[in-house]
């Protein structure tokens, strides 16, 4: 037999207050919704931290945002192997079937993931080392990264730039699987390289021109 | 050169929206949040797709919940060969490093993961056959699900259960995992089973002691 | 010999009610907060009134809430002088130990503790100025409250004025204390004033902008 | 100017949710208690602590339970000094005012207060000996509690002995109150004397005639 229980109360109590009010305001919407098929104008990739609030920050309502979580917001390279690659189908899905025109990468602050990244290539997690260890082996997409940025002297700079180098890596194998780069380059599809600070609420954006993330403007796009 | 764009004024928009009012009001929070790390009661696992939205249902704020999230709700079983699982990884980090108490998997209506699934095994979709297919291949984590539903003669119906699936597919996944189960056994991690209707805004919990779905209480959990 | 009976059936009654739902479908969540301690978002200061059911209102489980109730949700001026100062005790450990993002005053319509106040303060209630009266004596803090609203012709909003200084005085005196003036400035803790109308279920939050109690938005925060 | 913001947007969604479902569903009884005012038969004397969820344990609804809530669940003994002593004047108004039947102080484990007493009183947290201290001379009321338990060898023991000793101690105090003693002589009041464990859930009941704690039944009264 399965091992399942019921909802834990304080969900149960959240779902009812939703379906009394957000539920019932917009029923029209939802029913819709549910006929017709989501038509979402983009895909986040996002990590699964809790404090990354995606819906929050960019004001999601349902429908709106395609969402693929996972840890460090990383995206694999295209490797059509026939193995499983929840990430990879996710891309595929949200640009060839529901043609997406924006994908975000969204990096962030404090990111454990990263962090542990950072201690496996610096040698201080042999655990993480061990075939055994899921969250190891998906950092190592992040190693390129680190090579990247280890001769940074500063331990918390060094670290800041790991996290953004887990957005750029993913930008960088985004445009290796064959039907996001014919989006891209079709002009259907804009890729965005996001990191959001989490104490400041910040959010910075990558501009190409500069190589850089800079922060993103007050009144107008970048 | 990086395929990377400005932020789209949209969601600038939104994000200042959001600086400007829900960070502004509890920056604290936030602050602290980033200072001593998240602590989520619950991890959710939860389809990408835009009309589920997780945060929404259950009234989520930063930091309760850590969100995976791909395309329908899929747990793979436990395979620790070297090769990159961001799902397993995910369920690694949140029940041994965060040590989460709840861990929820969340179905729902109208998935067109499952669907593909469906059609892809009943013949009626030889594209997400080829190896090549990220979806496709992913998919075939539900075959076990098909399988059991198959002979159901109506469509409909025969859809809903294999959406139901995709929920106890994962949750018997969840299980090979020895740290899940251990988890479990200890007292310390509790598994949920539920299916979210969409358009009813409706909310089914798995029930292991009746085999079968059944919407939440108003009043109690179950 | 200490004067203490077994409790009352019907208390024992709703305790193994809830071993066996509740604590059982979050027996997790327990111990994790038993092992780990609390981290509350906010501390809630409320009256004792049986009718302002604080947790219910606003959803609140487990760990959430450090919750400090007493007569008429009075908070003293900072009086360190060696004494009891109960209130001021759960403010200390609230902001300094535990160091809660918000803090908010809650009062209400139909208040006991209020009535008395005006009832003393306007001569009505001789009893109540004795020095042997301790709800007297504690009602002592809102009578600078009572000096801006005594000029208010109508009784019936004389009172609900009164109530709504209960929660103005409260914050006025928590700004004297200096940890909390200094959390206050380091934005590391927020302030709020709200006042609940018991019968109609209804909220409203005091605006410094305006100096006046508004409801609270259906869609946005104030 | 004062110091307060506009209510969080987490607490006001969970507001909102409770007003469309909890109030919708009650409000003839919410407006009954409005008009009619309160009628609880018994008043809680609980810690802040956020784990401690009075109303949760006991199945509490709007209007039961006339709940104050401060730091170790301490009652000062009877002092009619003029000074301001809240929880003297919530006992004064629960016993004298609304004539509750039963008063239940409930103590809990990991209890911070009683911690900081401990450390306080085996002269290892300096800090709470100051006069400026508010936490240090709350808990100077449990020092008679820590004089009964200071020769307990095992730590942990020690400590467990010393939260029971907080709900004596209260139990103690409270019969100084001349009102106190008055209604429990005339049988027109209860006193009851509970620790709960937050981990396991349990609930134990001071039995005067053994001197000591122990679980409450299953199916009776003690």
């Amino acid at each position: 037999m399965l091992s399942a229980k019921p909802l834990p109360a304080y969900l149960l109590q959240r779902y009812n207050g939703w379906k009394a009010t957000t539920y019932t305001e917009n029923r029209a919407w939802y029913k819709r919704l549910a006929t017709e098929g989501q038509r979402p104008r983009a895909m986040i990739i996002s990590c699964c931290d809790s404090r990354v609030h995606v819906t929050s920050i960019f004001g999601a309502d349902q429908g709106e945002f395609f969402i693929h979580r996972n840890i460090a917001n990383l995206v694999p390279p295209y490797e059509p192997d026939g193995a499983q690659h929840g990430t990879s189908a996710a891309v595929e899905y949200a640009v060839v079937a529901l043609k997406v025109s924006h994908l975000v990468v969204l990096g962030h602050s404090n990111c454990g993931g990263v962090q542990g990244c950072m201690q496996m290539c610096s040698g201080e997690a042999p655990h993480l080392e061990e075939t055994s260890s899921f969250v190891g082996r998906w950092m190592d997409l992040l190693r390129p990264g680190y090579e990247r940025v280890k001769d940074e002297p500063d331990a918390e700079t060094r670290m800041r730039l790991l996290e953004k180098e887990a957005v750029l890596v993913s930008l960088e194998n985004l445009m290796t699987f064959p039907f996001v780069r014919e989006a891209v380059e079709a002009e259907g599809l804009t890729l965005h390289g996001l990191w959001h600070e989490i104490g400041e609420g910040g959010l910075e954006w990558f501009d190409p021109k500069t190589g850089l993330f800079a922060p993103v403007g007050q009144g107008a796009a970048g």
